[in-house]
């Protein structure tokens, strides 16, 4: 008891009090403060580079795969053919790095609004970064909110990769959200969004969940493992512009092989079913 | 940076070095070293009662149920009619608590080597011990590996809800204990054993999966979600005397109504289902 570690970072947060996850700290590779949030960058002893916002873990070089790649491919696979691709948010790169993998996808539009976090992650989390160098990618310096109210019916896929809904990204939590999303994408478009976790937040699920069953005719929450994140688990909701959907049975399967060429680590159709099992106690509430 | 807080409870152990849980104490209600380990139960402000021994959670309230029902639920719903069931290890009561909810189960022996933890779970963990009120159990104090031994052909289910493989239960992740649950079984029967996890322990995972492969024909890895475990998930292998058994197919299944009846909060046909869904990065190392 009564923990005294030179050299260890420890997440701190008013959405998880009472329990913390820490990590030794090889370096402090990078710490500034941008016009939006206090940005960091750990190499760590056990977990690769970790980038941190506000105190809080975004992305640890050792687990990073699984976030990315279920907030892509659980819209993606959902959808029948998803040409061209909004992603709000997610200026570590990494969900335009997965995004770009699908073979349909043409056209990736990214507006993050932190220009310091996509100029941190290029210096220092490469195997994120890298998402940046797509050519189907054109990446903008902006509120994503903004954006999307100067584009109608032109996307067939919006993810929001965003951080807590505390800080800079409150907005992307609410209606007005959501209902802006609807009008940015194309007939049978579907969008999904970072939505926390039954664990520690099941209000937040079901307040997020309900906004997108107000505006979507097609909604669900899904999960995923995260080890470094609170629960160690994090949660999407998905919405989609057509009517009952079964996003539990995607549209888009991919064999082993083809997985395997496209460098998808967690992904495959079995874990994208699994997602989207929620335990009795959630069910209880859910549908309340 | 350089953690120094009071009144906090760290986890720490060679196996997941550079990483950490730690939760805030309330109270230390318990502390003692019995012949077997260090037994410490805490009053916390965010996870209800949590137990720890060897410096190591083994159940918080919070988050307990899901491991409790799912090495539970995995196995029972697996066997056609799972009368007499053993389980190996579980002194909290927990495991008994959720095996006596099956409504097939007509007999629960439990063989728990350290009186200690029983004794120190009946004070303070009510809501696990409530399990060894069950009118179906027979508890013996003793080691289930020496109790097998001269129990032949007797069970249909044999759960093992043992701490991890250092200290008293590293005999029962090695082959000869698999060997020895197997002549305990009868025609049929089937076993679940905790396992680690992929993201913490891959090297376990594996070789625990190859032991139960050698001793059984059909054999599997299944994994849950338990926030306050290192990585937030825990694993269990599954194996049956039965051929081309589909564990992710259970052969029992219960509605809504009877889940809730039963108290169980987390088990569900869904979540059994995708409790074998593995990532890819698993099933390229298990299948090579």
């Amino acid at each position: 008891m009564d923990v005294i570690k030179k050299n260890w970072f420890s997440e701190s947060c008013e959405m998880w009090p009472g329990s913390t996850f820490s990590f030794e700290v090889k370096k402090l590779l990078h710490k500034e403060r941008s016009p939006f949030q206090e940005i960091q960058v750990f190499d760590s002893t056990s977990l690769g580079r970790v980038l941190v916002l506000d105190g809080i873990i975004q992305c640890t070089q050792k687990d990073e795969y699984s976030y990315q790649e279920m907030i892509s491919f659980l819209p993606l696979c959902c959808h029948r053919n998803p040409e061209k691709v909004l992603i709000v948010g997610g200026g570590d790169g990494g969900v335009a790095r997965d995004v770009a993998k699908h073979p349909n996808v043409k056209e990736i539009v990214q507006v993050e609004i932190d220009a310091k976090v996509i100029e941190v992650s290029k210096k220092y989390l490469p195997f994120m970064a890298v998402g940046f160098d797509s050519k189907k990618l054109t990446l903008h310096v902006g509120d994503g909110f903004e954006f999307m109210k100067n584009h109608s019916h032109e996307f067939d896929v919006i993810i929001t990769d965003s951080s807590d809904p505390i800080g800079p990204a409150v907005s992307l939590f609410q209606e007005n959200y959501f209902s802006l999303m609807k009008s940015a994408l194309k007939p049978n478009g579907i969008v999904c969004s970072q939505a926390g976790t039954y664990w520690d937040n099941m209000d937040l699920v079901k307040n997020t969940l309900n906004i997108c069953k107000n505006q979507f005719p097609s909604a669900a929450y899904a999960i995923t493992s995260v080890p470094t994140y609170p629960s160690g688990s994090i949660g999407f909701v998905i919405g989609s512009l057509e009517e009952n959907v079964k996003f539990d049975n995607p549209v888009r399967e991919f064999t082993r092989e083809q997985l395997n060429d496209m460098d998808l680590k967690y992904y495959n159709t079995d874990i994208h079913k699994a997602a989207f099992a929620l335990p009795n106690f959630v069910k209880n509430v859910i549908d309340a």
